[in-house]
């Protein structure tokens, strides 16, 4: 059962105690069928496994057990939000991945610049993978138009792939994609799904209409699709929901964009682990909530590269002592889900956590793995619960109910 | 947290990867005073040991803590079906029970024989216990009737219980039941508890009034009591949820009742274990998913014979590695609830269960028991996951969220 966040609200007070989650992105992993043990277990970790000793230890899945979730959901778990709940459209992550501003009104889509033949048929949906140097070339003709007072942002992602983001008075995100998801037939004319959507429909059908001819000499990258209209959902901020004042410290835009989401003021950081240790130390009096994001662990996986995801786990262990000698009073140590290196990709296995405090009770288990940590006393829960239990061991939460 | 079916179709895809759950029924147990083992713990399963050696292990609650399932919710959890949003009325329950195919707007009612007397008050509920053979009998006195143009279907199931299934056009199952629960007053007239029901109230007095004339000389069974009117729920099948291709292997009714209901295909097969395992052998290349499940487990809980359930255990494990020799990409054994001899019913208790994949990340258990799935990986987690974690394990699920 889940917690709601009204009920959470009803009984979280201000104080000045901290938290810091320490989230090492795509931390689970599976054992390497030589060594029988996981990259997490296979990494010399002697500062993790004493903050085990001394803490308290357990399993958390992202979304539920079997499923494997996207960054998005399981870093929106990680910070109390139910993600089957809260649901963020594709438009929409893709601006935040590209840590693109969204104001409340905006509506996202995610484009592809695509190739057409002569008869406006789709020969290739990715414009034979351009550049991102020329995507960014190519946004820059486009962005900036204005249609209909509707004002048009244009983005590069990477490659092929870019963010349209309209800004007007009332647009709607109801409505079809452009992109036919396939060759062989004429990009789609966009239609609205709700009556308040027929203004968003002629806006964006008319800024298809104008690519195509900005881009007619552009081949292969000749005209763009879109896809997943939508529009930042409404999330109650950290702040409001936890009475905490949260720092995000993260170097990829993808969970800068996630943390602002919730309401998470995003620090300037570097891009190495060090960096992002410093950024905690010199930001540390002026917040009481800290998301420290690691992502590299992750991109080891996503490669199949056991042995530098297991470099990296060392690496932050290395870093760990300058989050300890701080002295937090409550730390938690996990990661958004499982990519395990065997499987190249995320994975549904449940994630170690461990979380030290002065009141977090501690178990026998003096080990960080996936191993041990199915032995430790907080057993295997969602993590939709882990800001509560951090909550709670901060002395934040107020008691429920007389 | 339950997710929803809805979450689950969103997310599944069908490959060619096979999935086999061996549901023991009944499985759990208690502890014999004399050796402080349970049934499974007593039995000799060298197979099942070496299983728990190479997966992953855990404890399930078949509905949720505390709670003892009848066999319909225990299975449609396992299933992955919340018993709970998918209730099945207690005369449709009797339908499946005999393998009765339900149509989709058949009524269906559990009736018993009883005995009335000259003032037309119920004196024996139950008829004197009278036996199938007799029940049988009289059943096919009652069976076809046609009430204003219902058909009527009666069948028998065991002693003084029979089916009463009622087809017709604009039959609504609100009726009351004619049953009263006690001696010593008269049946019931069956009323309709919504407008739309006043047709089948009609028809089903009716019925009532027809048997009571043709049981008049059938003393002790010259009456019927009827109740539970239902009608068969709306099950999403497991082809539109899993997208599986889906086969039960079952030697009892009730449970090829349930497999039907949630569109799995129902094999025909033996009556002992091996003929069971048999058939999984000769169907193998047609399905992607087998339910096979062992009753006798059971029967022996229910009788309270201790030792018999410990043999059956052993024959189970005799025959596994047929099972195993198949090579399923994913095996999941597990029971539906408990079944302890000492209660001599099914119990609340949560029960063993052991996933094989190569992907399954094993734990430390290498005994297949109560006492040590405690300390299996998996936890303690609600049978309602178990679909999501056998489709996560033979990748079958997509990622949900980018």
């Amino acid at each position: 059962m889940d917690i709601s966040l009204e009920l959470i609200k009803s009984i979280s007070r201000s104080s000045p105690t901290k938290i810091v989650l320490l989230v090492i992105d795509g931390l689970g992993g599976l054992p390497n069928p030589q060594t029988g043990k996981t990259e997490l277990e296979t990494a010399n970790t002697p500062n993790l496994d004493q903050l085990a000793t001394k803490g308290i230890c357990g399993l958390i899945d992202p979304v539920s057990p079997g499923i494997t979730p996207g960054s998005a959901p399981a870093h929106l778990a990680l910070f109390g939000y139910n993600p089957v709940n809260f649901n963020i459209g594709r438009g929409v992550l893709e601006a935040i991945g590209i840590d693109f501003d969204l104001e409340p009104g905006d509506i996202a889509a995610r484009g592809n610049f695509c190739t057409v033949d002569e008869t406006g048929s789709v020969t290739d949906r990715r414009a034979g993978r351009i550049s991102t140097q020329k995507c960014t070339e190519l946004c820059q003709l486009l962005d900036g138009l204005v249609i209909d007072e509707a004002k048009l942002f244009v983005r590069p992602v990477r490659g092929h792939r870019f963010v349209a983001v309209f800004r007007g008075d009332e647009l709607a995100s109801e409505v079809s994609d452009s992109d036919p998801q396939q060759t062989g037939v004429s990009p789609k004319t966009i239609t609205a799904v709700s009556p308040e959507a027929e203004r968003m429909a002629g806006i964006a059908n008319q800024f298809v209409a104008q690519a195509k001819m900005t881009l007619v000499e552009h081949y292969p990258a000749n005209m763009v699709l879109l896809r997943g209209f939508s529009r930042r959902p409404y999330f109650p901020t950290m702040g409001e929901v936890f009475k905490l004042k949260p720092a995000a410290i993260a170097s990829y835009p993808m969970y800068r964009g996630l943390a602002k989401l919730v309401g998470m003021e995003v620090l300037d950081t570097g891009t190495t682990i060090e960096a992002e240790f410093n950024t905690l130390k010199q930001n540390y009096t002026n917040y009481d909530f800290f998301f420290l994001h690691i992502k590299e662990t992750d991109t080891a996986g996503e490669d199949g590269d056991f042995d530098r995801k297991v470099r990296i786990i060392e690496e932050v262990d290395n870093a760990l002592p300058r989050l300890i000698s701080i002295e937090p009073d409550v730390i938690v140590v996990s990661g958004d889900h499982s990519t395990p290196a065997l499987l190249k990709g995320h994975s549904w296995h449940p994630v170690p956590i461990v979380l030290y405090s002065k009141w977090c009770r501690p178990d026998r288990v003096s080990e960080f793995s996936e191993s041990a940590c199915v032995f430790g006393g907080l057993g295997r829960f969602p993590a939709t619960q882990v800001m509560t239990l951090a909550m709670a061991n901060a002395l934040k939460l107020n008691k429920f109910g007389a």
